[in-house]
């Protein structure tokens, strides 16, 4: 076991609010010297994708999840009162209002503390994401890898 | 670390029945002599409010938030099936039928078995909420706080 | 305290996605000797529900969330874009194509590597669901043993 504590994150959802709450305990918990992990896997990929449209070689299936999902963090809706998008507009403008950080800046904030951001790739496979329109400087890992990151860890979670 | 046993509980949903099981598991911990902590964040600081109006003094977004959001644990919905109300009527029916404890009462029993009731204060900011409109005998907090009471905890749960 | 490590899931979530990351996590770390626990309450119970229709001799109450409800995994959707079900085709395909396992042969899987299947009975009892309509080989207890397995657990989690 190592000598820090540790917090390790499993990001499964793809919603605005709940990757915010998510990436605010991992800052969090970085600040107070936890090695932090954060394991995005099925919907929780999405916090991980570009803003940008990239085109690549995919097959139909994997083209239309690919399309209907968000591209980043930015693009996601609520979990709860989203009403196509408003919901989401009043939480930024509020956000905004009370100079809180932003879901892109909370991610940024986390690549500067160390947070290991890990990308699943089973479901990278299974949704048909491709490494090239994924965020810069992450880990690529499976369960096996999580299992080893979490088991000596202090806060464990799924979100 | 202390001696007894730590189960820290991040209600973020503002779903009956998961608060349901927030609260249930919380009050089986504290039964079992552990120091149990609920930190209510975003939509679960609902769980949390009192259930009569109150006029507070709120700017225009933070009072349409105030309003469309269920006060206090008995006015919130179902995550499945809650069919505008009905499906939480029927489990109410059923709850009242096998003499199981009511979620109003689950919240009572958690207060005086001193399990530790958190409002999040920067998801307060950020939903309008006010302090008169919690419950009384709650504690006020941020994430650092949480980090704090979890990070040597036996449990940990995102809920 | 074992010897082993020990990884405690609550499976509250009725989703055929959040069921099947359960049992992904849960397979993972008994593959890495954890003695792993799965707790199914409310939704997640339908996981464990027989594929086959029963007659159980039910109140009225009972009857309505038997027949609303999912009978086993393979008849639970997705928790986003599941779209009348034919998201969760999209997924089922694209599992195929990847030679990926099935959600009931990962509960197979699990069974095979004596992870701990138990049935929360106090939500069997609020959704009237009956021992004979869940699968064999599988546990009854409450949150009383909840707390006990995970207490001294490695990794806990709720999905």
């Amino acid at each position: 076991m190592s000598e820090n504590k540790k917090t390790t994150i499993v990001l499964f959802s793809g919603d605005y609010d709940k990757a915010m709450a998510a990436y605010i305990i991992a800052n969090g918990a970085a600040a107070y010297d936890h090695e932090v992990t954060i394991f995005h896997t099925f919907w929780g990929l999405n916090a991980l994708r570009k803003d940008e449209h990239l085109s690549v070689n995919k097959g139909l299936l994997e083209k239309i999840f690919g399309k209907m999902m968000p591209r980043g963090v930015d693009k996601m809706g609520l979990s709860k009162m989203n009403y196509l998008g408003m919901g989401k507009k009043m939480i930024k403008n509020v956000m905004k209002k009370h100079n809180a950080t932003s879901l892109p800046d909370l991610v940024d904030m986390a690549q500067e503390q160390d947070v290991k951001l890990i990308a699943c790739t089973m479901t990278m496979d299974l949704l048909g994401l491709k490494k090239e329109e994924l965020l810069d400087h992450i880990e690529y890992a499976g369960v096996a890898a999580y299992i080893g990151d979490s088991e000596d860890g202090n806060i464990t979670l799924f979100i």
